[in-house]
């Protein structure tokens, strides 16, 4: 990221007794700029703000924020925005502050456009907890995809599935997951563990559309290998169709080929080539 | 907190891009300050470290460190030290930077004597996750027990038991759980949950070599109802005797007072007058 706001301000210093810090008491959000607009502001403000209202942190004004956020991504053709909303600075202790002061930050940048190919992925070890205390928040605790994306540095390896301590299938260390098994479009719940992902809401609503039916499940390795297609999203990627998973191969399938095409068409120029 | 320092600089700001505060990798260690030195700093130094071998974050020397700690306390008389160490700045991502400069930073305040006296606790409803990837770690992640200690207000409840998504006990939102049951002491097992609390490793070892048979196991609700005796640990308040949960009460028992005296006697100057 070249250029960082906190609260209003440029700047990139945090106050070490900052919430986010010390207990990763806040949320952040990952969003794609385009053409000098954050792509799916609205999804991802939905998120950010249904997520502070979980976690009882005062919730920033959506009005105002997303015309700042706007306003900083005027001039970036292509690149990255990053959001972060903590419970701001406290003293010592769990215990809520007596008056909160929340954080809000972000930062921009800009990067490289290319087309979401298929990509090799691999099972982590390292697996996800579930807890619905926090299932679907993008919270700023992330330890556990930090200790499964150091499982490998292979660069052909784009990606790593996560398991749930519970078996369940949660879906890539920072994206989420789909299957397609016969007619119907399966992807993990998110109510006991995961991220309520934005590319995922897109995807599944383009499907709803298309009359692919959708089923939001319990999944297992098992549902996986018995896939006839699968594919991940993330808001800066949009759908990356998954080609190979340790001995297993996939073609990009018809019903990933659709969506790619469904996706593009709705802005997520990156879903380019797959069909 | 009175005074900060940052990468051995007096100092509270830290960057944004700093992995402690994006995605929570680091760890933190709270340490209380006894007339002028840092109480069991052997013991938190060896749980911080044993910590960042696990995150695989570049170990501090442990030596210099601790020269530094102690330096920076010799001045106050009674107050809390708290320790973080973290992997540092990175670009964004979970991938691990490439050339790692962890943050290491501590600050420091006083703060008042006052004897631990029997507390009134209650249950959470908010639960601990269970993995263990991070199960023991004191990391940065701790959304789970500010949520828990967000349930209540009423300054006569001290503290908050949190069972584990598995329905295990785990132990108060920031101490260990002990249990007294015929004559043996009991605490949950720290491999699926829970944080290895450092007055929970002086209370083991005290309990031991004055022959009182420890388990660290699996432990339920149940459990906790039928203890004869009750108490938490914590660095900054040595051990609590619980005195009511809900409707039950319990008065300090002989193996609470017993372990009590020992505490004292071992430097646990807060674990005075139960007896």
């Amino acid at each position: 990221m070249d250029q960082w706001w906190i609260n209003g301000r440029a700047g990139r210093q945090v106050d070490i007794t900052d919430r986010g810090f010390t207990y990763a008491d806040g949320l952040f959000e990952t969003v794609a700029i385009r053409a000098g607009a954050p792509r799916f502001l609205g999804l991802h403000l939905d998120r950010l703000l249904t997520g502070c209202g979980r976690l009882g942190i005062a919730v920033p004004t959506r009005a105002s924020l997303a015309a700042d956020l706007k306003a900083s991504v005027r001039d970036i053709p292509y690149g990255v925005l990053k959001v972060f909303v903590t419970r701001g600075p406290g003293p010592r202790g769990y215990a809520l502050p007596d008056r909160p002061a929340p954080t809000v930050a972000w930062g921009t940048g800009e990067s490289r456009a290319q087309p979401s190919l298929p990509i090799e992925i691999r099972w982590c070890e390292t697996m996800t907890s579930a807890n619905p205390a926090t299932a679907g928040l993008k919270s700023l605790g992330r330890l556990e995809q930090v200790l499964a994306r150091a499982e490998w540095q292979q660069p052909e390896i784009a990606e790593g599935l996560m398991l749930s301590t519970e078996g369940q299938l949660v879906g890539g260390t920072a994206s989420n997951v789909f299957l397609v098994a016969g007619d119907r479009l399966l992807t993990p719940g998110v109510n006991r563990s995961g991220i309520a992902g934005v590319m995922r809401r897109v995807v599944i609503e383009a499907a709803l559309g298309a009359g692919i039916p959708v089923l939001e499940t319990e999944l297992s390795a098992a549902d996986v290998r018995n896939a006839t297609e699968v594919f991940l999203t993330n808001a800066l990627t949009g759908i990356r169709p998954v080609r190979q998973l340790g001995p297993q191969r996939w073609a990009t399938g018809p019903v990933t080929g659709q969506l790619c095409r469904l996706l593009f068409a709705a802005g997520v120029g990156e879903c380019a080539g797959e069909s």
